[in-house]
């Protein structure tokens, strides 16, 4: 039984320090026996890392980049929050907020660098229910804001 | 006691088949009793049939037509995941995203379409707590996207 | 112990009549011990008091304003559901939603305004995920909309 931590590197995954809130939230609250998760920038070295709007300064190909970005921001979180990543018994669901220029609708496929990248880590624990939808605009002008639902291990 | 099946039947309605994911997620997970849906478009033989913004290339009525739609594949995916529509509890949360022109601030009657027909169907069972908000853009340039969060019966 | 209604009257606030849905919803469900809200505009003497869009109408303080606002709407709401904020167990979740015009990314200062009231009335048991995103157009012109999720007291 490999370990996720032993998946991730074997993926050549490193995640990052955990991103911490600025303002009177928190990173995550554990409700029964879910984990709700704050929103998730795609943010490296403590900057979001990829801004600006699809369909108008990000590719399609920079987006999925974004969200593998975002998404690992997400575990970093997770597994500060439950010690470790192996009593995360399902991803139940992904929001994916894609900032989006007039006229830009493959927003799915900008999320599959998130959902693709979830199965690859954590197998068929990591098929999830998901919404991709485009917004208006996003804090720091962050290209894409991930959202995550978690079902933790008894 | 009238099955949900009927009552289906009783309005003229019939569930469409259940919309296939693309890639790395799933249509539904169930988590506890709870059963989270993805993202829903108004399909109708495997095409995203009401496309365009409200406001601008959509009516209202259209919308909410839309709205009727995504919900009816929303509910064959409910079927195909719990083997019966009467395993339904509750319908407990819907978020109805509408693809918005600016300017256009008429969410709520577009997303009645969903609610109301929900309350149709379900009774007080279809009595929601609902989110009516206004996207950018939508996947598939897709009028109105839903999402449902359902109650199973133990 | 001091009540929380005894520290929202310390605080100096006072809660609307909860806003009544107008169409086939209702102001929240309760699943298991999880309560889910409607989506909560900044109602005042049944009227939206703040529209219009960040970086366009409204200014930041002016946003955290309605924040608050919406945010007190939603405690009524909560209370009348549940007969009293003390069975407040944890605040879980807030999404906010910033009607922004294009160029606008300071939606989390916005949201601050209802995150750092919730810490003011509810402590710890106040502090929570959080979703902060740029909507293109918000229901009758509002300039925020909240969604709140509850975890309640056994």
């Amino acid at each position: 039984m490999v370990s996720i931590d032993e998946k991730l590197s074997n993926l050549g995954l490193t995640l990052p320090p955990p991103p911490k809130p600025v303002a009177s939230y928190v990173p995550a609250v554990l409700a029964g026996d879910l984990l709700y998760l704050s929103g998730i920038l795609p943010f490296r070295d403590g900057q979001v890392a990829i801004t600006g709007k699809l369909g108008q300064d990000v590719t399609v190909e920079r987006g999925a980049e974004a969200a593998r970005l975002a998404l690992l921001n997400a575990l970093a979180v997770v597994k500060q929050e439950l010690g470790s990543l192996d009593r995360v018994q399902r991803i139940v669901r992904v929001v994916g907020h894609v900032a989006s220029a007039s006229g830009f609708v493959q927003q799915p496929a900008v999320i599959n660098g998130a959902s693709d990248l979830l199965v690859q880590i954590f197998g068929e624990a990591g098929r999830h229910a998901r919404v991709a939808l485009g917004a208006a605009e996003l804090p720091l002008h962050a290209a894409i804001e991930l959202e995550l639902l978690v079902q933790v291990r008894a």
